[in-house]
């Protein structure tokens, strides 16, 4: 796993956005994992796959070319548990929003954005980019792809 | 698995609600599984987690009492398939709007509908209930479970 972190109104989502475009384009199997500590409500109320998630069961939705699952849970797995059983094929899994969870970390940054709550993350930093640059940010993954990290943990 | 099969505007909906709401209230592992022919669009354009999938990852969105693994795949997997790798562990998957998949089916008809274009399921019929009938349903389910059918198939 690697974390991307940047303070809010950065860029960075754009930024991920390329480089999962990039890695999957030379073949790699690319995951996302999003943590919003709100309440997320993903599905339409009233809609019919929203009505059997809501009577208590784990609900499957498939659509021509779309596949969601989705799950009332309390508390949430972890996210090592979560990456485990979701994505245990992938050759890395791209974070954000796991502040706490100590991940190895791209942080991207950029001298316009000011932000004056923002603290930078402890955990190890790969790389400090630019929100322009893609190809650091691609390279700092593929390297750590490349150290054996387990891509899972 | 066992499908709820019914004409439109029948009330199926509610009634599959009511049967897994019972049928979880007694412990049991209860999943769904929705087909929509159409696309399905759950999440919403422009949100970190759409863009993430869009960019080509299989993506989790992790929220404080939610989680929805989505994916974007052509063509769709088997229902096996994807019961297989989501419910291994569920007691019963209900299905809704696989006619074509022949599973032993739980008929919802109500008198006061009549739909042209509605035509019966070949598949073998467990019971045929009117909407408000939500213990013969359960009873029906729970019929089949207890008949050793394997629930993921």
């Amino acid at each position: 796993m690697i974390s991307f972190v940047a303070p809010s109104g950065t860029g960075k989502t754009t930024l991920v956005e390329q480089v999962i475009s990039q890695l999957t384009a030379s073949g790699l199997r690319v995951a996302g994992v999003k943590h919003d500590a709100h309440r997320i409500e993903l599905d339409t109320e009233g809609k019919d796959s929203w009505r059997m998630r809501k009577a208590g069961a784990d609900t499957l939705l498939v659509g021509a070319n779309q596949l969601a699952w989705m799950s009332d849970v309390t508390p949430s797995p972890s996210l090592e548990a979560l990456v485990e059983l979701f994505f245990a094929d992938a050759d890395i899994v791209i974070v954000e929003g796991y502040r706490s969870a100590g991940l190895p970390t791209v942080l991207v940054e950029r001298s316009e954005v000011s932000d004056p709550t923002w603290r930078r993350p402890t955990s190890e930093i790969l790389a400090t980019v630019h929100p322009s640059e893609v190809e650091r940010a691609v390279e700092a993954v593929r390297t750590h792809i490349s150290s054996g990290a387990n891509p899972t943990s």
